[in-house]
């Protein structure tokens, strides 16, 4: 019996409160509206964006919530004027969404959408202001335009991308947000040449992403750079061919860098958002064609300072959003990077648990214990 | 009779002493050594650098001292090793050298090389750490490894672009330095598409000719920014479109061409040197595609200091020495634009004075009168 058009009643994991755990409840998930489609979400992870908001540590707290961003599930029904997507596709909604229809969007330069850029201030769908799920007529808000912590979600159409149903949504669907922001990152924007010196800062999934994207490209060396030694043994496995943990050394760590290198390497990727390793990470690059791309979110009153003469001897610095992907445009072409084994994503995968032990994902990353831990909606 | 192998004895303009007029004096000009060229000037123009290190404020002072580096000229003979020129051959000395041997070089992806890379300290040649002026057997100081206020210079030949001979060296000698900058910091680093919209800070030399750059790009839209409202008209010229004066509104610049553009300027080009236009240059270009490019010289002390998020929301930020222009390979390319009339020169000579007078090429740059003065070394 189809369900389109009706209220579904399903399980979801509601966020009551700042910091305190998830409770499954029982929620009512609204049919889609104009531009909008139901997803049943098969498999969901946790990324550091969700404990963050969770947290509600200096933001606005927005309460009660369904987070969740990192997903992989089948179109159930869709609402008017949709005609990109249709019952039974597989799609990854993304956290930033593409309409194809704003200056950006048209531009061909630009993943940031004027519609459906990120809005982590917004739990609501643009459609009508409301949210479309509720418990016993109570509205529960919507995150980042995704909410895949719930066995269906509503998203708009702009921020699903359909991918190859023959790809596996168990694994595929890491590749939401923080792979493929790390991957995007290196092959997107720092471009390292075949033979080329890479840094990589933070080696958290992000930055091993961003390693795997210097691995793909053929990079000779890859140094890794990260306050805690632990994660340099599991690092190795992405391709991460040398280790600096700057605690360990009493200069700079862009010094010992360029000491290593011969006056600096030819990329740098910074994972972290620590300022101090933003500094470090644009230093650390050659002068004539280095390059640096900035990845980690800053503080708010963060402030990046150099000297106007590190860019004058042609050094660059830039920075991405999710990547450079386009979610809708891209992200086919990188599950079929996963597909052709170019690409591997089941060692970012540490951990698994079903629906009803999702805290237990909130425990492992609050412990810093693995990379990606993939949430089962089925059990 | 062939001077090959002689001392030449010929006129040169000494600098004696920080900030005092010029001498011309009668100079000896050893021959060319290994790696050496002699060249015979024939035109040499002045640009801020010259009067930079001539006014010797901040910098340890060298003198006597033979300036000039924006030149055209005739290689008279040539020293040991030396197969690419030989004499007759119409040459452009340039402050930055290719020596075609080292990293950078072999790179393709820098022109700072590693031996001939500026070095505004060094007075001597690099053979044998002496200079080749001389008055009664006193040394005269070398400048930027070019001193074009002689009749005769010698430089080592990575510091020498071969050009057409057909070329008016009375015109192209202004691409050995400020011209090709400015020029190339557009068309090599900032390259805007055509129909985009740049902003130029500094509307000296340096910023018409990364204007005239813009034009010669193709872009709709050029906003020039300077202090200095007298400028705007001669800017015309040189395809500005529109102008700001930061002093006339009450918000930073970069929120006034923020306003003019709807939400930036696809690519921005900074040439004074101050800070707080590098940071206005950078905070002024869109976001999702935007690049900043930096020329102008900082102070030793400055930095520049920005909120990260800029970087984020996927803005570049880089820098051009010699607008990326590798002296020998690519400014024989360059004078052919001119040569078939898509770069106009002529705009940017507004002087002329008779190697006599040189002191007057400097009373109008410290006046900020006109761009650029030629310098004729015969008259």
């Amino acid at each position: 019996m189809s369900t389109a058009g009706q209220v579904i009643r399903c399980r979801a994991a509601v966020a009551w409160e700042a910091g305190k755990p998830l409770v499954i409840e029982e929620v009512e998930v609204a049919p889609p509206q104009e531009m909008e489609v139901r997803v049943k979400i098969l498999f969901t992870s946790l990324c550091h964006t969700d404990v963050y908001f969770w947290e509600a540590k200096g933001q606005t707290p927005m309460f009660p919530r369904i987070f969740g961003h990192e997903a992989g599930g089948i179109v159930e029904s869709v609402g008017e004027g949709v005609i990109d997507l249709k019952p039974g596709d597989h799609v990854l909604p993304v956290f930033t969404g593409e309409c194809k229809e704003c200056k950006p969007c048209k531009s061909e330069e630009s993943n940031i959408c004027d519609l459906l850029r990120i809005n982590t201030d917004r739990g609501v769908m643009l459609n009508d202001g409301k949210s479309r799920f509720s418990i016993k007529g109570k509205p529960i808000y919507h995150f980042v335009g995704t909410s895949t912590f719930s066995e269906y979600t509503v998203t708009h159409v702009g921020s699903l991308a359909k991918i190859n149903p023959a790809a596996p949504l168990d694994k595929v669907c890491v590749l939401s947000c923080g792979i493929s922001t790390g991957l995007g990152a290196t092959l997107n924007v720092a471009k390292p040449k075949k033979g080329s010196t890479v840094a990589i800062f933070g080696l958290g999934a992000v930055g091993l992403a961003a390693a795997e994207g210097a691995r793909i490209a053929g990079a000779s060396r890859i140094i890794g750079v990260d306050l805690n030694s632990k994660r340099f043994e599991e690092a190795k496995k992405f391709g991460v061919t040398e280790f600096v943990n700057p605690k360990e050394h009493d200069k700079p760590v862009q010094e010992v860098i360029a000491e290593m290198t011969d006056g600096g390497v030819d990329r740098s990727v910074e994972c972290t958002g620590s300022i101090n390793a933003m500094i470090s990470a644009f230093e650390c690059v050659h002068d004539g064609w280095g390059v640096a791309v900035l990845v980690g979110v800053p503080n708010k009153d963060d402030a990046f300072k150099t000297h106007p003469m590190n860019f004058l001897n042609e050094r660059t610095l830039t920075g991405t959003f999710f990547g450079n992907y386009r979610p809708r445009s891209d992200l086919p072409a990188v599950v079929e990077k996963y597909m052709n084994k170019e690409l591997e994503l089941e060692k970012f995968i540490t951990h698994s648990v079903p629906f009803a032990q999702i805290n237990k994902a909130f425990e492992y990353m609050l412990k810093g214990d693995g990379l990606r831990c993939i949430i089962r909606m089925d059990a």
